[in-house]
């Protein structure tokens, strides 16, 4: 509970007098007014995370927390938990969509077992994934808590602790998850904090038909109504709907803040963890960045209550982070934009009539 | 002529066995069916453009046409067509926003003079610049035709020159423009194609204050009753309301799909040169991708009628090829996952329920 506290404490909101700075360097820029759109946004924002014109984003690191759930025990996937684990030995591997796309970008993924069902032993012995396992797999929400308190703010404490061992190689940060059964706990959380009903929010996650979706909602449903999580308490919602990777996630994304680096928010379930993060300390939302909209229905309601829009819109539904490393190239453009572009007076361009 | 002529004579339309093929091996892979969504549809497009599921993307070239018009003289714009020259001058030094977007993004820049009112030797001589100038600016498009057909043809030619001369380095083309004024050819373009109105289709362009935009619209009406482009023959509506730069894109997209090359269409300007080459040869929009969605009004007819959805949608309205510069990563990202990926017999994954 220490390192949370400390970590809650030293959240700050981003720097409104270097977004004030940046504005006024982009609009001397050799372009017309705002011409590069969400991109100059973008630029904005990071210079108020890290107090930076010249903001670092070369080094990025997307950490990929797999966990399993409980609640798969009442029909809510069509896939066995046992694919979390085979994943994870496909990451670890560079098979997975994430390492393609990572790949492709430039972006360094670690894996964290959060709660993985399965002995990971191997893998955490050969230095391939990071143990932070808080237990394997949480209970099944739909007949109680889906874990203790006392095991959420471990599994935030986690995610803060790797957020602390990468910062020094880690200019942005990633997120990105895998569990089989996560979308219904992430369903549950955004349900419980925009205090509506479960239906419109599920969807088919990885690829439940869409005959069993009305089942779904019932049991999130159900769940919510068994557990009575306090929308007013983070901590408490993690704890009764949620899971350990999305308990990870929120914990990087309050490590960050804290560290002053932004966070490249994936999809869905990043989406639930982010939720649970800025519901616990509402500054981190200063430091998220929406990566893509995910096709999952729910999705459109978290990233109102996160208070962004999202930078893709490429009808990704695969998770593991791979919309978060699909658009961190986007960063690398805002810091060259707001850096290395030349102004009106140095290139003795006229500005006449577009400023 | 003969260039143009060969040159359409070789365009085919995509392989649509390779299509398949791509398709069939994205479906092998360790994901969710079609869990990355538009990235694996355009893996299926580029492989079917290339007719190979290796295709390559790494060396990525934006042409930058620029070109002036006579259009401008109608106070269509605040800007004075002298900034065309200034900008070039901007390109070749480094410090526009295309130069900034596309180091970010490893793609290389290429200027050419389709059509400059200014002398522009000196960057000729240094080798700077391509020299491609059919003329120092068209002849204003409200007062009789911005080119005669000869000079269509010739600004046609000019990019498929480009094409052909960069391909050797080049795996996918970008295309890219400057030329204060042309908005209004390009709204005019889509109008004529469109068979509609250009009132809706009138955007601000760089800076035209909306107090403006009805007596922009008015112009290219005017133009169009004047001129009577012939909506069945794409060199007919160049000549009589188009641009050299214009015409230079269109030529790229035609020497590009010739060549079996994907071409990265940029905003407004860029996507008014695509469908002046799909009215040439409709087969080229097998080879088209959409970059960005244009704030510019007129843009999403435009998309409509090239077929096509933009990859990005971040209020871009730069032009000078930056929309296109910036979408380049999405190209690595869908070779990486068609090339680079595991398939679930190869990782021992269970496919069960996904597939």
């Amino acid at each position: 509970m220490k390192l949370l506290t400390e970590t809650l404490n030293s959240i700050e909101p981003a720097s409104a007098e270097l977004r004030e700075q940046a504005t006024r360097r982009i609009e001397s820029l050799t372009m017309p007014h705002w011409a590069l759109g969400r991109l100059l946004d973008l630029a904005v924002d990071l210079a108020g995370m890290t107090r930076s014109l010249e903001f670092p984003v070369a080094r990025k690191t997307v950490v990929l927390m797999a966990g399993d759930h409980g609640i798969v025990a009442e029909g809510v996937t069509p896939q066995p938990s046992s694919v979390t684990v085979q994943m994870v030995h496909n990451f670890v591997a560079g098979g997975a969509g994430i390492n393609a796309v990572a790949r492709s970008t430039g972006t360094r993924v670690v894996v964290a077992d959060l709660g993985v069902a399965a002995d990971l032993s191997d893998l955490v012995s050969a230095g391939k994934i990071f143990d932070c396992k808080v237990a394997p797999g949480t209970c099944n929400f739909a007949k109680g808590p889906a874990m203790t308190r006392l095991q959420a703010v471990a599994s935030l404490e986690a995610g803060i602790g790797l957020a602390r061992r990468l910062a020094p190689e880690t200019d942005v940060f990633g997120s990105g998850e895998m569990g089989i059964g996560n979308t219904s706990p992430s369903s549950a959380i955004v349900a419980v904090l925009s205090r509506q009903d479960p239906g419109p929010l599920v969807g088919p996650g990885a690829a439940l038909p869409q005959s069993r979706l009305a089942h779904k909602a019932e049991v999130i449903r159900r769940g919510i109504a068994l557990n009575r999580p306090d929308p007013a308490d983070g901590i408490d919602v993690l704890a009764k709907v949620g899971g350990f990777e999305i308990g990870g996630i929120a914990g990087l994304a309050l490590g960050a803040a804290a560290l002053r680096k932004p966070m490249m928010v994936d999809g869905f379930i990043s989406s639930a963890g982010a939720l649970i993060a800025a519901a616990i300390s509402p500054a981190v939302k200063d430091y998220l960045i929406l990566a893509h909209g995910s096709s999952e229905p729910g999705h459109r309601t978290m990233a109102r209550l996160l208070g962004k829009k999202p930078l893709l819109d490429l009808g990704l539904h695969l998770g593991e982070g791979s919309g978060a490393a699909l658009a961190m190239p986007l960063l690398d453009a805002a810091r060259e934009v707001l850096t290395g572009m030349a102004t009106f007076e140095s290139a003795n361009v006229t500005s006449e009539g577009v400023r």
